[in-house]
């Protein structure tokens, strides 16, 4: 059976029309099927508006206790909410759900030896019997990126991992497609130049543009998540413009990263 | 099979200790449960930091735009993950939902000839197949106080209705028990002594107490809303103090309402 696990980003979020327009294709895509969605600027300014300052480390925002409870709020609250609510008008029978439900998603509080990120959570565990039990009922699973610590703590956890780790986990199950939706339209040769899409790549081509230098800072992480997620079993990894969804799901768009 | 349907009110969600007391007999209760959550503090304290105003008419806030935002994050993210996060923590598997999720609570806006209720939802239908799914495997559902319309708008809809609707609408499938928690130890022949409970109330008893005046006006609603949950065939409501949830449940504290 096959499941696409879909990530999107804060752009999206942020962006009402945009995100009216993702929707729109999102509910189309035939079968099973689980959106992961990130932040975006609302948790930022209600945290302004609050008086909490924000600091970031590394692009990485510092969870303090105040700034957990604003992230809880703004993205299992409102963003998953609203995303619920507007795939249930497009006949997609979604069900929103944070790491804390059923145990989906157990995560422990980051352990570094310098940075202290708070209430920052790293993935332990997928419980793919909740997750696959739900996809069987004909769900459509709707993840904001919270997670807890099974001893009572939400946690909050990137949201390109916790889609990495569905679809590890839920490839052993399902023959799986994860998609990376950004701002860009694949992984580029120039930065610069959108149109410079590589569609393709496999590991050995990865290596070589990674000694080459043509593959930008940015983009590593998220190549390396993918490779890590194909040697797990996951059947291809997509990178694209959330806007073309049809097309990178049908390969016909995008960057497809394959393990061969 | 018994299922058991608990509403607790925004005095327990606003008292942390409480809360905590209150999940720890909550997760040891046997069976099969949901838990119903209202507001509390929390929603005014974050809406005045944001310097949105909040309109009361009769005891319910009036929810614009802006205070549903703050309703939807707050009610829907915050508070339902908490409970969440601290009954998993207990060993207790729940789930939280809004009415969008899998359209677990289909409701309109208000229409009112004279006052404009804003985006507060009267409920038109529970997905009983969903929660009865649920349910059989074995997951504790914890309902925050969001509804939505089916095209795309979350709604604002008070918790104890949202309780009564699930309780009749589940009782055609189990032998359900409906427990309003409230700050007062039941329903009580003299308003100020909290050691007069009367601790069974049938019809009959209720239309005579109504007529002698001793039932207090606040009790009205809560009792009219009991007596029609036993119409539709809810087993037994019972009304009383959320500290005394196995006694409520029990039959030993708090007053028990009956259709005959």
């Amino acid at each position: 059976m096959e499941l696409s696990i879909i990530k999107i980003g804060g752009n999206i979020i942020d962006d009402e029309t945009k995100l009216a327009a993702f929707l729109d294709t999102f509910a189309a895509v035939k079968g099973k099927k689980i959106l992961v969605h990130g932040g975006g600027k609302l948790a930022t300014r209600v945290a302004e508006g609050l008086g909490i300052r924000q600091q970031m480390i590394d692009g990485r925002r510092i969870t303090d206790a105040e700034t957990l409870k604003i992230v809880a709020m703004v993205y299992a609250g409102t963003i998953n909410k609203n995303i619920v609510a507007q795939l249930q008008a497009r006949g997609c029978d979604a069900i929103g759900l944070s790491g804390a439900d059923g145990n989906a998603i157990l995560a422990h509080k980051r352990v570094h030896p310098t940075i202290d990120y708070g209430y920052v959570g790293d993935v332990d565990a997928i419980n793919s019997s909740l997750l696959t039990s739900l996809l069987l009922l004909d769900k459509t699973l709707v993840f904001s990126p919270i997670t807890h610590d099974g001893k009572g703590q939400l946690l909050n956890t990137n949201a390109d991992t916790i889609a990495q780790e569905i679809a590890r986990e839920l490839s052993a199950i399902f023959e799986t497609s994860l998609v990376y939706s950004f701002e860009k339209s694949g992984v580029l040769m120039n930065a610069e130049d959108d149109n410079s899409v590589i569609p393709r790549i496999n590991a050995a081509a990865y290596q070589e543009l990674k000694e080459q230098q043509v593959i930008f800072a940015g983009m590593i992480p998220k190549l390396d998540n993918a490779f890590t997620a194909l040697r797990s079993g996951v059947g291809k990894v997509i990178i694209g413009r959330a806007e073309e969804l049809p097309q990178l799901l049908a390969g016909a768009s995008g960057t497809t990263i394959v393990n061969e």
